[in-house]
């Protein structure tokens, strides 16, 4: 099943952490000439593109949504509670987030402070492939509405009838959205970028997407915009060393798989034997999965690595730095002392990640390709940026101004010292 | 001086905010050749651009630092006493930005919890034209520092002599850095990206420079480092309605209009009188700047604008998002309260830019180019990532599992669900 590395030298660290390069520069072309005929032509080129690539071509991108109650007699009763309960500990989770007013007099008579401010515009992309991803509209909306975010423009692409299944709307409704704009690729991208007569202009663009959004969204950046983080395909480390789980262990690694065929998949464990035990469990499991083809390819480049002290463990999780890291050890408190790099971890035996990928309250919006090394996921925090404020009374100036006409003056910016200078000398 | 806008219309507001382009991508073949030779050929490629853009080549480019006591002994007593003051007061606000873990059990047996942890590695570009920008060096190795960064890999230029500055060396030391790397422009952010013999590659790069530092900084982020934010010439924007204080605020205007030709420098008042009085006092207090010529030329794009209510000066600095913004006003709380995109905000006739520039406490890098609407300037958390941990006992599990079964379903995810029913239906 998947391949056993036994205690691989350090030297063969950095290929068993290699991820799939992200290829966008073959796509810079097609995401270029895009962006520059929705920046001229506007929603007409988003017809044309929505056209070719999705098939449809609606007059209006705008779906303005029924009322909650209409929806939810569509759906079935069990998921309009599943997602409520998922909505609730979203929003708990989140809400804890919020960060008091930072308030601090650094000197007599010198008041600084910081404010989180929410982002006013933000475009939130939702994919729709297979299947409707309702969860990740409920992990971007409801922190932006959190934030206090002004504008939630709301991407998604239309299906191939040009509609947009009603759990999605369920979703935005619940989260206070009334409107999902029907477009998605590159053109949804370059719509938020620049605006169109229908869909307006964001300061920064959040959510996943193929490759296609990914260029895009990096095309996006480079224009000015802010973007929540560069995607890649999801991933998965497990740390393993209790054979009573090995089932479990395996049941985790297959969501992952299932994923699509770049999913990345990795087991680390201080013994072969329960590394065999999972590739058992494995074989076993992959017969009952629908989507068993899928995961079968992922497999084919997963990764089991015996590493038989706790150290090399915690290392190798660092420079691997994962996505998402499920822990089931003897060794826990141990372990996660020693974690650094990682987007979001899964303790003990009944916590698969699963859990935070729909309800937990933990966002599933998560750096990959070993970005956790220097990005975080989705949180409060990415819907507002800080501003600092300060005050000096007469007496704080003069007290803390003749150390910055020092400094000014040693910068050779004498302007700087005399914007001191003029107030210190001042009758008023 | 000043050109004077009386009221203009809304229509003009769009051109009355631009800025200049930043146009890198004339640079951007200079970027590539320089970043591919760095890759491959490591030192060397360093050696022979730092020859050819700073005049010298050292063998080494790392300069280890005499300890604190020695280069305290090459400078001024008042500069290091006000260096140490500017150091405690950033130290100070900084350091009251540190975040309390966030935990939470979003529901009985489900805790959910999201810890800051330091970026390991960061790299710190401080630039070194005229004069030795000692400020900036302490605006970023203090919070990187209160942050627990691991590695602070600090790059500056030398000087034709090949040297660096005993008030640059003693910034660093104040700050726990006890080596300077001597490299400077895009040769310094191409080994920060990939590492060489001598210089550690890193996760997240810091600093302000030129249009050449500024491309390559872009280069870097599209190679998958992070960055702390896009750069442009600096900024400042100020209200004023109280015409005692238009002495005060031309020496503001004058400290912003001094740092190049290419500072941005708006007033907002909603009289024409008070506007002339500030020209008046810019004419005659230009007479006596050093750098008199660079801040004419500043001068001469700036602009002074009448708006009369505080409605259309609130709108019109939200739409601007000045990097620095200066009230000194009679209606102060008010428009406090509607500020939503600023940099840094300065309040009341007491508090010169230069206080924040060097000393108060809070961070001078700042979003400019009207990035304020999506980024906040540096500070502690950008030192750091969010990490979210969660942990499910079996009742939490039993609580919460099936409605993660009924998502994941609804999203067609069959072995997001196993993971969870296996659990669910084990017999340990």
């Amino acid at each position: 099943m998947i391949r056993i590395y036994d205690t691989p030298d350090k030297t063969q660290w950095a290929s068993l952490c290699q991820r799939p390069a992200i290829e966008t520069k073959a796509l810079e072309e097609l995401v270029t000439q895009i962006f520059e005929e929705v920046e001229r032509k506007g929603d007409s080129a988003l017809r044309k593109y929505t056209q070719l690539f999705d098939g449809v071509a609606p007059e209006s991108f705008c779906l303005n949504l029924p009322v909650l109650k209409d929806l939810e007699a569509q759906l079935e009763a069990d998921f309009v509670q599943a997602i409520q309960t998922a909505a609730q500990n979203i929003n708990t989770f989140h809400k804890a987030q919020k960060r008091e007013e930072v308030k601090v007099e650094t000197m007599p008579g010198i008041e600084c402070w910081q404010r989180q401010t929410p982002i006013e515009r933000v475009g939130l992309y939702i994919p729709a492939g297979s299947a409707p991803l309702f969860s990740t509209l409920l992990m971007l909306a409801i922190p932006a509405q959190l934030a206090g975010c002004k504008q939630l423009v709301l991407c998604s692409p239309p299906g191939k009838d040009g509609k947009v299944l009603p759990e999605m709307q369920y979703a935005a409704r619940l989260c206070g959205i009334d409107r999902i704009y029907t477009i998605g690729g590159i053109q949804a991208i370059a719509a938020l970028t620049y605006g169109t007569d229908q869909i307006p202009a964001v300061d920064k663009i959040f959510g996943p997407g193929n490759q296609y959004v990914t260029a895009a969204k990096q095309f996006a950046q480079r224009s000015g915009l802010a973007i929540d983080m560069p995607a890649g395909p999801s991933e998965v480390l497990v740390y393993l060393d209790d054979d009573r789980y090995s089932g479990f262990v395996a049941a985790d690694l297959l969501s992952q798989a299932e994923h699509g065929p770049d999913s990345q998949v990795v087991v680390v464990s201080p013994t072969t034997d329960i590394l065999e035990k999972v590739n058992k469990q494995l074989e076993s499991q992959l017969e009952e999965l629908p989507r068993s083809e899928i995961a079968r390819k992922a497999l084919a480049n997963a990764r089991a690595i015996v590493l038989t002290t706790l150290e090399d463990a915690t290392e190798f999780i660092n420079t691997y730095a994962p996505e998402h890291l499920i822990l089931i050890s003897k060794e826990e408190s141990q372990l996660l002392e020693g974690i650094r790099n990682a987007g979001s971890v899964f303790i003990g035996p009944y916590t698969p990640e699963s859990l935070g990928d729909y309800a937990s309250g933990t966002n599933h919006t998560l750096p990959t390709s070993g970005h956790a090394r220097r990005y975080g996921g989705v949180d409060l925090n990415s819907f507002q940026k800080p501003i600092t404020y300060q005050r000096a009374s007469k007496e704080g100036l003069n007290l803390l101004g003749p150390s910055v006409v020092t400094l000014a003056r040693a910068e050779q910016l004498e302007g700087h010292a005399q914007a001191v200078l003029n107030r210190l000398n001042a009758k008023n």
